[in-house]
């Protein structure tokens, strides 16, 4: 399915469940599916295994009444769930930074991306708020390679992919949408695949830390923990654009609604219009954020490492440099 | 009112309602007040008062009912409340701080402290941990005199005070308890007086970010962001001990049984059992928690340097030293 | 004088004397005058004033001889010398920056940069190593108004400049030279102007700390703690272009040689062979660096702030937008 | 040897050539050794030897002329310097902490010091400074037990040691010297074993960042990079105390001087005197020493790790308190 940025702007102003769903189209479907009748949405499938005590969910969204339904963008959408990662531990941050990398190869392959296709990564964010901080740290994390690639003699750079990244800021920091940053560098650099990295806002607070998500569908507005107002899509870069989000906190009305939900209330607008004056600005997060953020840029930083150089012997590649 | 430790602590294992509380002693009592016929609470007196924009309320415990009904220790609590704190702004700062510092001096005369006595600052907390990062900020922005003191000739030091101060960390990290290390310094200083500065969380999030109180209680167990088990407390240390707690979160338990109330349901324990699995370690914070834990570290600090040194020429200090 | 860009690399390449001077005009005149004879150097001349206790030293290079001679490029130096800056007051840091906002309106006027005239600021250097993150730290502390600028009515933005900032990293970490980042954005936002902040090294460490330098020459190749290949010029960008540059670093083969030099011994190429291998990566700084970064950045931001929105009501500007 | 602590401060006082030396053992017997005839120190010894790409030196001052002649106190000193740290490589890193784990475990075994007996862990240093950051860092990294002992069945603690860190700050953020908040918290936990981790200063600038000192003399005043006045020693303290020393800077004048003589200069007092009032403050350091440090705490607090707890399964200790 192919349809205009435009398009799809409008398609998510119609979506109605937005403000109350999710940043996972995992979250999204789960609560479509409890909530209606049928459960089945057209143009959505689900599909979900286990690795290596990971869980690994795939949906597709394939028809505008999906994207409408799921107020999530027609594409593809993995979430890996780690509950291993509570402990924190290097162990565990390196087995699901491995099965990040496989899932984002997967997307590579999907994509048409090849091993040597340069890519940029950028990391959303604002590394002032610590929950908004992990695109940042995970691209100061990062092997980079594009200013290493020229100086190395071609025929020594078997599957050696130039890498750049760069954390642009948020727009109340810099007066610049982030989207115009992206845009400004993509032109000049042109590279094959951007990944943009994100913190989200989850509805249910016992996924934080454990959840990654992938999607191909790139970031759309009113998505992230910030507010980033134009796109960073395939359809605007005209390139593929991976989303590697992951979720850090929960909105405080969220979480209200949720409990009112439990509770057996009935949720949504109400609650809202009561609670939104003084919630509106308020987020949930562990109290051990700091160090959930640091374990959480280990992974998605491995993860990428792997997936980005599959092959690459730095040593090697310095020995030329020197 | 004199009441031994132990039974301070029997008392406050005895007020059923402390979980659902507060750490703000004016919060505790709005609640009550609210929910109770009739409102007065015997031993409890309440008095309100503005001042340059900021409301001043002073609350008095004077009884071991009123203590019990409050979950609150005996003794004397004032809140500043100042909702200019939010434009962060420096003048704002150093507006509030200046109040701050009058009602502390206020403290000070009650509890007979004198301009020259000895004090140790004490900034409990985590500063690995946002939220719980306040009182290790405001200890770095602290002037401390006490080993530059002797070092000025007595009949030059007319209004310095000896000040030190110590950021011990928490148990979690150094395996000691907070009420160890302040007793073994105490045991060896000497002070004539304790100030322990440290993050509270509020029961309701407007009140986050324009808040401060003052207590004479010292710190009890079961207060703070995180959870220092062993009261320091005048009973406990055997001098004066004031607490500067200022609310930096809510908890997100809290935070639903509100929502709930403020929709009309019956707040409390079935919303407590139902939630408290996976909310129980989760709090609520601004969005700009970063930034708003460092303006509020410039005000106490900012207050607590007008306070303990009334009429310090540091340009002069530092001339005898050089 | 007008050269081209390509000109004035060749004419750095042959200033023979350039790594053994400084990223300070005023040091690189000193150091020549003191060495040479003649004084006078053809087409380089030195004013200098006194002005609320801070020296303020005009240096003008005029000639291809003198570039060549200076090892810096044509154009026009201002120094601030503020011995006060030591006592890292806020009194000191608000006169400095006062200075310094009338010495950048005064570059401004020469350059023909109105007052509601676009302005970009890029915070050169590395926010992970202390000498170098003077750049990102004084973009963070910038009033930023381009997104606010469109959302305010025409006729009330008397005065309002738009102002927009990035703090780009640096090559290592991006794989992206800084200069690329920048042409990419000016190419898109079309500023009036470009503003770099840079940490500089200078040649004695008694300036360290107490010294900012403004040139309208822009960034060129060699300059600042890090090394940052190509040129951010007027002549590169096509508008005008301000270097602020920092010094917080003395590199550690010129101490050596200046010690050298103080005990009577020839200076310069044999030390350089002898000592190179080992210090060529060493800094010397004063030990409370991290201090000293903070309180430069606070006079450089505010100097900044003052310089761009000399009548800017930000309380106003935010009434437009709630 | 037994020397009381005011005879071994006095022995410092007249060893004229401390200041000119360094706060490695290593360092200082290589200057002697170089400089005098015969090269034989009475009552110093020096074994050296290889151990996986890192050089291990143990000298041993056994005599009060050896300590006066070096500008150490009489003990046991072990030296690694790893090369390959300057990969900084996780795989480094651990190589590294495991020799200085076997090497902490020798000094345990010499000093009688037990498998469970109580260890107190001191972080030296201002975490404000990056270059004397590194105490603070390493404490921050350790695994803490003494809180969790006493809730661990005593038959289920086979090789559980409780552990105890802090950092206390520096007298001038404190007002109190480290040592006396040593002494207060021994006096008060009666641990076995006090273990300081402290910056130092090297001679050479070659060393910093592969170097780490282990002494089983503690910390005597004038070492380190900042001043902690009274020492922290086994005379004093009544304990075992080890000092982890690492070196993170070189002082601007042993640099100077160190230039000096290696273009065959006289070096040493004339230098001093004509260069000491504007070279005093300053240091000598990597240009990536944030980088640095925190790779230098990971190799630390790995040791230490290791060597306290070296039959620990954490999990279970955890199991135990669930």
């Amino acid at each position: 399915m192919s349809v205009a940025d435009d398009a799809l702007r409008r398609l998510l102003e119609e979506a109605e469940t937005w403000e109350a769903l999710s940043d996972l189209a995992l979250e999204a479907h789960q609560v479509l599916v409890k909530e209606e009748e049928p459960p089945e949405i057209p143009g959505v499938t689900v599909d979900t295994q286990e690795q290596d005590g990971v869980t690994l969910s795939r949906v597709f969204i394939e028809s505008e009444e999906g994207a409408r339904r799921m107020g999530k963008l027609p594409g593809h959408y993995s979430t890996l769930e780690a509950p291993e990662l509570r402990s924190r531990s290097v162990e565990a941050e390196e087995k699901v930074g491995q099965v990040l990398a496989q899932e984002l190869q997967r997307f590579f392959q999907g994509l048409g991306v090849g091993s040597e296709d340069e890519a940029l990564v950028v990391g959303l964010g604002n590394w002032n708020a610590t929950p908004d901080s992990l695109g940042p740290k995970v691209v100061g994390r990062l092997t980079i390679t594009r200013h290493l690639h020229r100086m190395v003699p071609p025929e020594k750079r078997g599957g050696m992919r130039p890498v750049a990244a760069i954390a642009p800021g948020v727009l109340g920091l810099t007066g610049i949408e982030t989207s115009e940053v992206i845009q400004a560098l993509v032109d000049r650099l042109n590279p094959k695949l951007v990944i943009c990295i994100d913190a989200l806002a989850a509805r249910e607070s016992r996924r934080l830390g454990i959840t990654i998500q992938v999607a191909d569908t790139g970031i759309h507005p009113g998505s992230g923990v910030g507010n980033r107002r134009r796109g960073i899509t395939p359809q605007s870069l005209g390139i593929p654009v991976l989303a590697v989000g992951v979720p850090t906190v929960v909105r405080a009305l969220t979480l209200v609604e949720d409990g009112l939900s439990q509770m057996g209330q009935p949720t949504g607008r109400v609650a809202e219009r009561l609670l939104a004056p003084y919630l509106n600005s308020m987020i949930v997060t562990p109290r051990e954020v700091d160090d959930l953020v640091e374990s959480l840029a280990n992974v998605v930083a491995g993860g990428l490492n792997v997936a980005l150089h599959p092959a690459l012997d730095m040593d090697e590649v310095l020995s030329y440099l020197s």
